[in-house]
């Protein structure tokens, strides 16, 4: 067996080797406390919601799986530079996202009660919970990742001699996690502001009925909402950025296959293998930087989150350039571009930096100590709608930076290493994707804890410290935000990249009128697909309203507690909600590209174009804006002086905040995130009907 | 003298016939009647304030003005292919468009009180008085711009033998007309705003302070705002899209001198030469289009107003069919695409069309009647938050149609006639643009007439009748915004297609990397400039909100009405602050393709594509969603009954509509109409700077 082969079968053990730590931590989680017998019937409910809600969730999406596969596996018969085969990777991609979603979602609501149990006797082993239960999810991640993709390569590469076909064919995988994700996204964000800004009206609607209390019907269901949408669906959208950004490094790296073979280079595929092997150390990097969090009793929890995430990204970032250098030719020319292998690794570090820079500026325009968030809180003095005018400005105002960053990242990252170093820029963001998907799926299970900790009626200092875990970590999560949108958008490009080249377009003259008509029509919609997913939020909350408000009138006692509210009705309402609302957003972006695409390429070609730009400048300022009116609120809660005068929780100055923060939910939890999808989405669509157009 | 000559020398005579008929029209509206003395002192104070905000408004623009040309007339000295005469242009431009707006609020200061007046015995001639008003505001803004750019085209015509040299010359009218509208929209924008949600709110920060009444100190202030706002700020406006569809079309139309000189045709500018004579036989069109604007006593104004646009517009498609096909020839060839007279008429209609089609929707999506407006009511039960969400919801789902209806029109008039068709599509929309402003105008007329009518306290009956005239024109004024957002996407593309010629780029492949950075930064570019707009607008009116509190606090007798208030501080305040605040947004527009194009004229394409697209929706979203919610509140302030349950003024369901309303206004009346504008600004810039790059 040569050094190739041999590598080429260490990736997709490093996958196995992920998977098996998960499932050790796993079981090392479900062997602690689950605390009283409360506890453990409180979290029991929002399991059950959770695991209900993910297996009608799954039910709906295998009747979209079954029928994409088979127009797949039909449009691509008898054709050359394709194949059939395609629909299996796309069924596998599917089902691997399901599947870490699954995982990631299991774990994680057996985590929250054992956090909350830990978090009666102190705060580190709390963490150390709250923390595993996150990595369970981010090793799930990476590691079905990795071994799906790594398999149909290897599987493929022996049935097919063209690589071009075979990296056709693993497209179909991506196009599977897509899919999957932006339902995922989409449904799961649905589900949890459904529930959350329903049980927070309710209170508005029907006098008498108390908002965030544990006599609240829908508290449950918003319980559950916190693990399918901020646990399984963020899963599912890192499932879909890792395995994107893999295949669009892994496509442009094809193109050097012959240029490597002029060289006489003993790896020609060595471009292409380069972002298994990247992702493939990666995870053995995120488990080394596991061991990094850690913290000590009175400690700052936020270091060891800190140590672990930078601790990992750096080891991988010198790791990188070993990696690269020794793995591509030193030097080698495409179309009259003379490459480097070092100047590959500097795109990866251009990527990092990048995506580091979105994240800090990310916090700077929702955190709490800052002049944007103060600005809000003090706007919020004059009403509700000042509140709103401030918090829109803010998120549109905080689309500059990034924006610039990202240009400037585009650009040198190009100039750099070509097309291939943008992906792999995309890619040097997302290779510890293992831990930073851990630190992020670590705050909804502090979260939830921090409910149970709640709900059964356990002491104050319990909810005190389940607090202080949710509130660290924020800088961690900023950073993993920015890492998601500047990733997103890097890897749309180089998909957009990678469509030009399988569809056989020459160019793409913007000034055309064709194409310009295409990019107002992408450009469009992210506008479309977010009034679809707050229009859902808005009448999934409104049936949630008149539920809860018809428990409080028909069961006797409910109000004073003496009955315990019928919180299955209200998981069943936001269950059904979100899996009826989810199908129309998640459509449209399987269906937009496909029949601009069978009307002129050339059209899809400015979709594409259009999609990517709007999408970015809505993601960004809808995240910001929710972030920034949310962490105003929490300012105001924490009372905050103006001119004199101090405003704190109750205030009408506080009211107006509250409003801004609800306005706020569906914007970051729902389109926000999910529009990072659709673009890559409408890109990966695009690139798999391309050998079709 | 030649037919050609003779029809050259034609076309500023119709807008000499224009301001003739607007001057007689103005004293005509002088002659009338003012009413009571208070009626008079009131009205004074509103024509003053509005003066003297324009003065300061023109003294800070003539620095610009100034600057910009000294720089103009340096960079293209001693060039090939231009001169620094496009100084000269530039200075006429931003004098004609100054020129027209100061006309306009003018006699717009003295309609409304004279229609104040006239409405104290009925209703008929106060529309007549309200109408003549905004017509002269229309025929002034025709009338300045074709005889400026008809005259500059004859001096230059003279004094260059190059044609191209001519039209780059005439550009910089272009770029005078563009720039002076952005600040003005803007600058009018932020006062307008500032004194409404001033107003509104102090009322909700100091305890007794009443809103919307004659007592509070913002009123004045307000009132001026509409007029520089609503009058000054949109004949602005329309004066820059009217010229800038008519330049773009006669850029686009020098293409084809060679082949009609090659066909040995004897007009070989005819192209160049149709868009003025099609401007100009409009003027006409309008002025007959007047007498058409007529209501009985008891009968519907609205009657009235739309025997006016849609009798003139239908005219105007009339003769377009004759003028076009017995100007241009029959048929000829260029770059071997077959173009034909016809094809160029239909696509006119194609123009007219898609603008009547996105009136009706933008109709639609905010009329008090339909789905939208309604659910947005409803929504308001559950307080401001679910009012915000629905708004936006309405807001971003408003983009969908309008969009696909632009790429269609896009794609069939340049499948009918190139480039020149897409331009010529938009001169369709505009051609009527005298009656369309008088339409337009007529609306902020009767809205003051309104606001005098109740500061100095006149019978119920006469706001009543001010009030109907207000409120109709809905269809009318909504098809003149689908107009503006149209025939601003379409001149966009137009001048970008403009900029490609003279920057001889190629092609403006948008999936290289440096044209998706520029795409990336054009479509943030909206953004910014909201957010900077909004901002703005928050600052200003929270300077007015402590003013008006000092002067309850201060002023003795103020809050018994027996004191008056002193509105002239108020007036002052928000002067000081919309010029102060104008300043940044309109130098973005300015200076970013400045820049970005000496880094990379590729770039700069990429700008131009980004900003028109994110432009279009941008400014879609917020006119609609403002639009919205305005009419949100005053449908349940007519009452509105949901579920058994009757909603009306005063009720907590209003009070949430009322936050939506003025979340709305900065949305609709300062960012929004500001972005059509600059996309065009931005797109005359790197026109004028192609010859430099």
């Amino acid at each position: 067996m040569d050094t190739q082969t041999l590598v080429l079968y260490a990736i997709p053990a490093a996958g196995v080797l992920a998977l098996l730590y998960a499932f050790f931590t796993a079981s090392w989680i479900s062997r602690q406390s689950t605390g009283t017998e409360k506890m453990a019937t409180i979290a029991g409910h929002i399991a059950d919601g959770a695991i209900a809600f993910l297996k009608r969730e799954y039910k709906v999406l295998i009747i979209f799986v079954v029928s994409v596969a088979i127009l797949l596996g039909w449009a691509n018969m008898g054709r050359e530079g394709t194949s059939p085969m395609i629909a299996v990777s796309f069924v596998v991609g599917a089902f691997c996202s399901a599947l870490a979603g699954f995982f990631g979602m299991k774990v994680a609501t057996k985590a929250n009660v054992r956090t909350t149990h830990a978090a009666r006797t102190g705060l580190a082993e709390a963490l150390n919970i709250a923390f595993s239960g996150g990595l369970v999810m981010g090793l799930s991640v990476v590691g079905l990742g990795i071994i799906g993709l790594s398999s149909l390569f290897i599987i493929y590469s022996r049935m097919f001699t063209d690589m071009g076909e075979v990296i056709n064919l693993i497209s179909g995988f991506s196009l599977g996690a897509s899919s999957i994700a932006l339902f995922a996204r989409v449904g799961g964000g649905i589900y949890t502001k459904a529930a959350d800004v329903g049980a927070d009206l309710a209170g508005k609607v029907y006098e008498g009925i108390p908002e965030d209390d544990p006599r609240n019907p829908a508290t449950i269901a918003d319980n559950v909402g916190d693990n399918v949408g901020d646990v399984a669906g963020m899963g599912a959208d890192l499932f879909e950025s890792y395995v994107g950004s893999i295949i669009g490094t892994m496509v442009l790296g094809a193109a050097f296959i012959p240029m490597f073979n002029e060289i006489g280079f003993t790896n020609p595929i060595a471009a292409v293998m380069l972002p298994l092997v990247l992702a493939a150390v990666g995870i053995l990097v995120s488990i080394g930087g596991s061991f990094l969090v850690k913290v000590k009793e009175g400690g700052n929890p936020q270091n060891g989150l800190n140590m672990g995430e930078f601790g990992a990204s750096i080891i991988m970032a010198v790791l990188s350039y070993f990696l690269i250098t020794s793995f591509l030719p030193a030097t080698w020319t495409a179309e009259g571009f003379v490459y480097t292998s070092v100047n590959v690794f500097y795109a990866v570090i251009i990527g990092l930096a990048a995506g580091v820079m979105i994240g800090l500026i990310t916090e700077y325009y929702c955190s709490t100590d800052k002049a944007p968030v103060i600005g809000i809180a003090r706007q919020s003095i004059t009403g509700a709608a000042t509140t709103i005018i401030a918090g829109l400005g803010v998120g549109m105002m905080s689309t500059a930076l990034p924006v610039l960053v990202l240009a400037a990242a585009i650009v040198a990252s190009h100039y750099l290493a070509g097309l291939y170093g943008i992906a792999i820029a995309a890619l040097g963001m997302l290779s510890v994707t293992g831990i930073q998907l851990a630190v992020d799926a670590y705050g909804p299970i502090s979260d939830n804890a921090g409910g149970i900790a709640e709900m059964a009626g356990l002491p104050p200092e319990v909810r005190e410290r389940t607090d202080k875990l949710d509130a660290v970590g924020n800088t961690t999560a900023a950073i993993g935000k920015g890492f998601a949108i500047g990733s997103a958008a890097l890897t749309a490009l180089a998909l957009f990249a990678a469509f030009r080249q399988q569809a056989h377009i020459e160019s793409l003259d913007i000034s055309q009128p064709i194409i310009m008509a295409g990019l107002l029509i992408g450009a469009m919609l992210p506008f479309v697909f977010s009034a679809m997913a707050m229009g859902a939020v808005g009448r999934a909350a409104g049936d949630m309203i008149n539920e809860v408000g018809r428990q409080f009138r028909e069961i006797p006692g409910l109000r004073e507690g003496t009955a315990p509210a019928e919180f299955a009705h209200c998981v069943d309402i936001s269950t059904k909600a979100a899996i009826r609302e989810m199908i129309l957003p998640g459509m449209l972006g399987v269906l937009v590209p496909v029949v601009v695409g069978f009307i002129s390429k050339d059209m899809l070609g400015g979709v594409l174009a259009g999609v990517t730009s709007s999408g970015v400048l809505m993601a960004i300022f809808q995240s910001n804006a929710g972030g920034a009116w949310d962490n105003a609120k929490k300012r105001i809660e924490g009372n905050i002086e103006f001119d004199g005068v101090v405003y704190g929780k109750g205030s009408d100055t506080h009211k107006a905040a509250v409003v801004g923060d609800t306005v706020g939910d569906p914007l970051k939890d729902t389109s926000g995130p999910s529009i990072n999808i659709l673009m890559k989405l409408i890109a990966v669509v695009a690139l798999v009907i391309a050998p079709l157009l």
